[in-house]
């Protein structure tokens, strides 16, 4: 299993692992000296798992070089598809949307909690306070306007769409995702800019109120769903960029995502 | 007239003025100690000016919070409206698609060739290699692997459809651009990256044949079109990223631009 590897990997290699070797687990902690670059950012394919199906993206080749000169691409597609962000207007009427987020709140300390074992035993489960509290307690404090990112081990499995959405017999969703109390302590007691996940939402899959969704955006701030390559990433001292298209009115949208430390 | 302006302030100010202020020009230079973040980034709005008229987005809201909890929209758009990068794919049959451009390649030296006062009494002008060979003797040697970015000034008139394509009563098209013999000597001489623009396209509207997207695309290089705000980064030492969206099979793309220094 993937998430045992690393973390047996991270027992022998510790911090001084990086993200740039093949297969080789995060480095803990961002080192003096230590650079990395990582890509969190899924290629946008309408075979990529939508939040609902059918909600998939559609394309058509608009021009061709042999025919036109050049080559084209048009796209059919929600805001919310792919990597993406939930702007505070997806879930708060009159909250900002995607072109009133600026540049200097999408560049931020990033830090990653990592559920992936427990997540892999139930896939219902929520980061909580405690895993905020045992987080700090193994490496710092987390810094005020973070990003704060659920790492799950979920990326992988967005090859098979019933996979990622854990879809049951009864249609009910299966995935990890922020408790609301959670959600609400790093707002409060830790200023943070935004929440991130590797899964279809920041709410866990179960949730039919999505109230982390509502505190969130209700303080003001974004979510970023869907992101690949957490575990490639320091659990600590890394800086998140999120390229997000600033759509006019935009309740979120389409973003190139990264990490670099 | 803006770019008069600039260039007056420029003289007064030189490289001390920073582009963090209100209505400042850019520093030349990106000074020791002096750091700064600039997006260069147009809203994506049906509004904006696309190549050809009726090429524009449309959009549809497909959710609200009133009436479903959340509020969403889709966007029907091609890759090449807006703030776009003209992957190799666009003018080169074989060549690569978005999402194979490297995150690595997306994040580049940057360097500013301002031909704005030229261009505001020549529409049709181009930077030539003389350009270029100026733009070195002024500030430094154009970096391997560096973003040329052109600064002619056209951005002030993304707000009129016909002043930024420059339409004649003809239908022609009148904005600058790179001259072929331009991309070809920073392709064989200086092995950049990519070329950009804050016009429709890095050849100028004149031209009939695409010679400069042809060099561009077939040296496996990429372009920038429709950038914003090249006013207000320096001429030399900025890193410029350009956020691109992977889309599959992607011949460009829209993307999240901006310049750090």
């Amino acid at each position: 299993m993937c998430v045992d590897k690393v973390t047996r990997r991270s027992l022998i290699f510790g911090a001084a692992a990086t993200a740039a070797a093949v297969a080789t687990p995060a480095p803990a902690q961002a080192a003096p000296g230590r650079s990395g670059l990582q890509d969190l950012t899924h290629v946008v394919t309408p075979s990529f798992p939508a939040f609902e199906p059918g909600e998939e993206p559609s394309r058509r080749t608009a021009t061709t070089v042999e025919k036109d000169g050049y080559y084209m691409q048009e796209w059919t597609i929600l805001e919310h598809f792919g990597t993406h962000v939930d702007a505070p207007a997806h879930f708060t009427a009159g909250g900002r949307t995607s072109e009133e987020l600026s540049l200097s709140e999408l560049i931020t300390p990033a830090v990653v909690i990592d559920i992936a074992r427990r997540a892999a035993r139930e896939p219902d489960t929520t980061v909580t306070v405690a895993d905020l509290v045992a987080y700090e307690r193994k490496h710092d404090r987390i810094p005020r306007n973070a990003a704060v990112l659920m790492f799950s081990g979920w990326a992988a499995k967005a090859g098979d769409a019933a996979a990622y959405r854990g879809t049951d017999s009864a249609g009910k969703l299966h995935f990890p995702g922020f408790s609301v109390d959670a959600c609400e302590w790093l707002l409060t007691k830790r200023g943070i800019r935004s929440l991130g996940v590797d899964t279809l939402s920041i709410d866990p899959g179960i949730s039919a109120g999505f109230e982390t969704h509502l505190a969130l955006t209700g303080a003001d701030r974004y979510g970023v769903e869907n992101l690949a390559g957490l575990d490639r990433i320091p659990r600590h001292g890394a800086t998140l960029t999120v390229g997000l298209i600033p759509y006019l009115d935009g309740s979120g949208g389409q973003a190139r995502v990264f990490a670099r430390w």
